[in-house]
């Protein structure tokens, strides 16, 4: 059985990420799956972590966010691969490292040792980033209420923002950068591209 | 203000660390809490790590136990602490790098820095181990019901009780080893003439 292909889609809120990892999936009739939380036991944590009342520390929540990705990936992206399912993810490790890392400051050699420990070798064979600009971001965001993510300011924004295309920079054969101020169908079309070099015909 | 002591009580289950933790505590008028799960949000977590229909790969395993630690000192163990209190834990990170590591083979190079990412420096100014042996310990454990750590084979625990042991001689200055096969009035009178020569006579 030929393994499947996984998909990871990044990027900061409002992004439009989660829209063209469900077009996608459903286009190539993959497994839609997110992090945090896309678990039972994830479920519960979701709550806990999106929840506005909660504080935690960087670094804690860094911890929470790579034990959710570790029980993902044995419980359900793992499994679905080894079967030759395509898996298309929103979000995966680059969001550890962009909002705790880059964003909150946890420190990044410890954070990537525990990264390891948390994925192993299950790592995308590509990450699509849709990049936008934090202004741009924050005029789509007004629009709808905040969670404890979107409700911190710009400048943490713009760290996370600077932090994806740090690691797409660093890792340019794994990663498609896609300018997310696009219309959507241009964003689309763009990824479609991307994905058809990446010689995903399926 | 000075800072309050941080003591860390571990061993295998069925040592009588929890019964002396809390006497301990009682007696010097500590604050006693334990891991995992003594947070709101770690209590969530807790019932599902210990429920035994759970299956969980053990690097998900210590990150979860690692993320409940960050979270457990930054809302309660530091602050507790910092205002003067002296602090008893029934289990700490030496049960994340006995479990995980010894017992379930997670890499310990990997887990000794996902470990500082948790406690940072927060960590106890003495760890006392009651030590005893496997088959002790699975006679006392066969009165009680069995979750899912009790329920691991014996092979397991003999790791887990090599590994609290290997801990302790790395670092002899800040252990104390107890003989729990002793009575239980004999292993407290060990306990405190231990925390006597560590000059925690308060």
């Amino acid at each position: 059985m030929t393994r499947g292909i996984f998909l990871a889609f990044e990027g900061i809120d409002a992004s439009g990420k989660s829209t063209q990892a469900r077009r996608v999936a459903a286009e190539h009739d993959a497994l839609l799956t997110f992090e945090p939380g896309d678990t039972a036991l994830g479920a519960q944590l979701r709550i806990g972590l999106l929840d506005a009342r909660t504080t935690m520390s960087p670094s804690s929540e860094a911890l929470f966010m790579l034990a959710d990705r570790a029980h993902h990936i044995s419980s359900v992206i793992e499994p679905a691969l080894l079967a030759g399912r395509h898996v298309v993810s929103d979000r995966f490790l680059a969001s550890t490292l962009a909002y705790q890392g880059y964003g909150r400051g946890v420190d990044l050699d410890l954070l990537e040792s525990a990264t390891r420990l948390a994925v192993s070798d299950c790592r995308p064979d590509l990450t699509i980033l849709l990049d936008l600009p934090v202004e741009v971001a924050a005029t789509r965001r007004a629009r709808s209420a905040r969670d404890r993510f979107e409700s911190s300011d710009d400048e943490f924004h713009i760290r996370v923002r600077d932090g994806f295309l740090s690691l797409a920079r660093q890792d340019p054969s794994n990663w498609l950068v896609v300018d997310a101020t696009l219309s959507q169908s241009d964003v689309a079309q763009r990824i479609d591209d991307g994905l058809q070099r990446f010689a995903w015909t399926s």
